[in-house]
């Protein structure tokens, strides 16, 4: 049986209570941004965030580790997702106000990683994105999650993320 | 009455089920890493992320937002909290499991950030930090949150964040 009511309901509340000039998006849509990070990228973020942990930049350390060589930071990796949502989906203006965050596989240095988000959920001025980031070539998922944004008004080109 | 049961409950069990060669920190440690984002470290980590959000780099749109000004991207300021988990509490030995972020204000660009995690809970090989990033000089609470953290045995020197 293809029905499915519990989605249908959920959409139907959802499309009810979208003001039309507050949402320009809807449910299921996706966008997605895509890098792969140097080892020069990997420096540069240790040296503006102070993370200096040798694994991300060391790589004789690294290869005494479990990982047998540098791995991105994941908290740069994340910035891939604050790039999607403030640049694409929904864009600029929004404000970001909270976030769940899974690792499941560390990045390594120099591969791909895709990072997607997904319009799950749409309440009053709030906006629900799942995220993932995966690497697409082999298919590994590394990240895991979701971020709740605050859409203000058009009128009030208010932006955060 | 100063006496907590329920507290003591926890640290009893948490001290029980902690392997003395694999935790070496205790329910309650902090630490902390202080930071002041510059307009160019802001721009180094756009340049980085992708995330070229206006409200990050453009002041004449800052102007025109809520904020009246630039601000510093939330995933960078949360950098800090890797910064802290990663180098110092509980250091370079951890492997990144999950978050939760929350951000409660904005951070602007040249204010001074504080980042500091304390050591919430321990169970089997996984330690929970609470996190808060505050202004020091204002005492704005700029974001809170959780991480989790998989702790290797020493003899196996693996290390992730």
């Amino acid at each position: 049986m293809n029905f499915t009511p519990a989605k249908f309901i959920v959409r139907a509340l959802c499309t009810k209570q979208t003001p039309s000039n507050r949402f320009w998006f809807k449910i299921g849509d996706t966008a997605s941004v895509s890098k792969a990070f140097s080892a020069a990228d990997v420096q540069a973020f240790a040296d503006l965030s102070g993370d200096t942990n040798p694994l991300h930049l060391d790589e004789n350390y690294a290869k005494t580790t479990r990982y047998g060589r540098c791995i991105v930071h994941g908290v740069l990796v994340n910035g891939l997702i604050s790039a999607v949502f403030g640049t694409k989906l929904p864009g600029r203006s929004v404000i970001f106000v909270s976030q769940n965050l899974k690792f499941t596989a560390p990045v390594f240095i120099g591969e791909k990683v895709t990072a997607k988000v997904e319009v799950t959920g749409m309440e009053k001025a709030m906006v629900t994105l799942s995220t993932t980031c995966t690497v697409p070539e082999n298919q590994k998922v590394v990240a895991t999650g979701s971020v709740k944004l605050y859409i203000p008004r058009p009128a009030a080109d208010n932006t955060a993320s």
